[in-house]
């Protein structure tokens, strides 16, 4: 399968749907089995004592793996995320980006299981770690 | 163990480390083993197709066990998250309210297990459910 | 939808497809939202210390929504898991047979979302606690 | 952190405590942050159209994880698996062995994080992948 989107192209489909989203992340690279996207960490995203909070990591690990599966299956298909299994492993410092390696382990017909690790610009060691699987559809079938 | 907030104590507490969160969750009950949460919806919860998008719903099933958890170990206590299941069953209408019925099944020493339902006030069958875990420790030791 | 099987039926053609499941398990209840499993425990479920092992504990849990999902949707339909996130609460006595309530949160035309809660015959407080998706297809599609 | 036991000496001990699963699993590599076991596939590790049972699959990721804690821990302080998301990919080929290849993201105080992928030896796409969480404890007290 080859890619449907250019870095650009997709980071201006996902701007045109989902505006907001545009000041939170940067589309850095996509491949046919991956994606890496980064976490502009602003006031929002933070919790006391200086660490990014958990929905924003969420947020990031969603986004991460939906354009990884948009860049493959095109804008026609609805991608809808079924499950995701998050673990925590360190608090991030609220002064710095955070960058989402997405690898996709399983492309099927109806389900797409990714695995995305989450680390901070400032640090070596993996802040979460996740699966998260989507189901395809071309109506509302799942 | 009994309740270490009242519902009234616990939302002041939240709001005073929280500010930004007030706005988006009411504490309906809180019991030893039990809370009830509403997430009041607006549109920076929405996704395209006028449904809650999935931080958001992560940011309730996250916040209801908090809360469950801090009505117990009270704030000396620090709780964090490690890990976090969730399975999104249902696209949830845009137009209203979630609810998020928590329940603990486990409060150890160290670990709490609680399981979270989420509903839209408008519908009978789940939206989501998850499986969390928190850790507690008074240092930073976990 | 109505039941396909009864219990007499389902366990029958249980241990026609899995012979040597069936010294392990028995059925005891199906509903169409609902199963209840027992696993009879013996020699060969154990771990030193005299507790059931997570690999027997798992086997019951995907036993009891296999069944689950086979009362509906009939044998002509392959049931394949494709997730599972199992909280482990507290180790049960190996000297106890198991208990899984099984109940089916979203049977979808593809996706079928179970919650499943472990308990041992002798105590009140769950072992353990898991949400499991099975997909559905007539061929090997997903 | 130096390993606590060679190969050997952890095959020993394993063999000691949990007899019955010398035959099923092999120790092939043990590091400070990973694991290498080989599940030696049986007849009764088999289900229906000839493939290894889902139990199966759990158990080996488990050891997995199991064998590169005690490496590193030793077996004074007793480590138990606390919470485990697998994500199954792939119906392996009940003809082969499956090798699971286990990587410590988190090595706390308290808890451990571990990523497991599951492979068949005779394909090269992943058969299963689980995130397994297991708490230390020197008592009961988690």
């Amino acid at each position: 399968m080859s890619l449907r989107f250019t870095i650009e192209e997709l980071s201006d489909y996902v701007e045109e749907i989902f505006p907001n989203l545009k000041e939170d992340f940067t589309i850095l690279d996509i491949t046919e089995k991956s994606s890496i996207v980064r976490l502009k960490t602003h006031n929002k995203h933070l919790r006391p004592g200086n660490t990014v909070s958990g929905p924003s990591i969420f947020s990031l690990i969603d986004f991460s793996a939906y354009v990884a599966v948009l860049a493959q299956v095109g804008n026609e298909i609805l991608a809808v995320t079924t499950n995701c299994s998050i673990g925590f492993m360190r608090k991030p410092s609220g002064e710095a980006d955070l960058i989402a390696n997405c690898e996709i382990l399983k492309f099927g017909k109806i389900l797409i299981v990714a695995d995305v690790k989450v680390f901070s610009v400032i640090t070596k060691e993996p802040v979460a770690k996740a699966t998260i699987t989507y189901s395809l559809t071309t109506t509302s079938q799942n």
